[in-house]
């Protein structure tokens, strides 16, 4: 199974909005985030389902990737937020994949540091923050069928806009 | 700084080469390593220095990165061969770097399993082999100015061909 975590798009400055929750994608953010969001989808991308952090930058990134095709399924999950803990979201795939809810292919919308943090913990069992993840990039790991996801994970991608666009 | 490492392309069947070091690229090998070759030119890539391994399929590749203009500067490293030793290049870098022979942006070519568990020891101090590099694929790190690379590393990219091209 293959597990995306893709960066929300360049938001709004934090100084223009008291709410941090609420920034918007800019003007730019969201033609770079559509931008990357097509150039996944032809190269043949699709994913059963986004999970989306409720922050509204994150949702609108969703909903960008969403819209061009690349899935037909957003659903919000409070642990994706910043500071969310792995082991919510984790436990939570653990079901979605006996039910088969999550086949092949998972994207998770969300923050930096968490998610290079859990691409580090997916992989290595733990993080040292070296994970570059520029906004509207993203990771894509292999992980295994068995139940155990953390540390037993490959890393395939690990990509910027720049090199997508 | 940043370290480029790049994965030989498809190259001929082991079979139909006694001598493992000769086997050349196959023309799909050419087509897609070219392909990728410029669009790492086009975003703007530029290596002060490509190293080669001096097996016949990394030769043909890091010709091809010369070719396009990623580089005006080849050279053969022989530890990059299969089963190389990282602390052989690891130890010229360094002085490469004193000697300002290096300064910005350097290519190694090279083969699997030896470049993603380079940049695993890079990042982490060791590898578990859990890094995804296909042929003609790359890694990019940023590595520190001091002496001291290994587990010192960021990872910003690492990305197979579909991705590029």
């Amino acid at each position: 199974m293959e597990l995306y975590l893709i960066r929300h798009g360049i938001a709004a400055e934090r100084e223009t909005y008291t709410n941090d929750e609420e920034r918007p994608l800019t003007n730019k953010g969201r033609y770079k985030t559509s931008k990357v969001a097509k150039q996944l989808y032809q190269r043949g991308l699709r994913f059963d389902l986004i999970l989306t952090s409720p922050l509204v930058r994150a949702k609108e990134t969703a909903a960008i990737l969403k819209d061009v095709g690349l899935s037909n399924r957003v659903e919000e999950f409070p642990s994706l937020a910043p500071d969310g803990d792995i082991y919510t979201w984790v436990n939570w795939l653990e079901l979605a994949r006996e039910n088969n809810r999550v086949e092949s292919s998972l994207a998770l919308v969300g923050h930096q540091p968490d998610l290079g943090n859990w691409a580090e913990i997916l992989v290595w069992g733990k993080s040292r923050e070296k994970f570059v993840l520029k906004k509207a990039g993203l990771i894509g790991l292999h992980i295994p069928e068995t139940k155990t996801l953390l540390s037993q994970s490959e890393l395939f991608l690990l990509t910027a806009p720049k090199w997508l666009i």
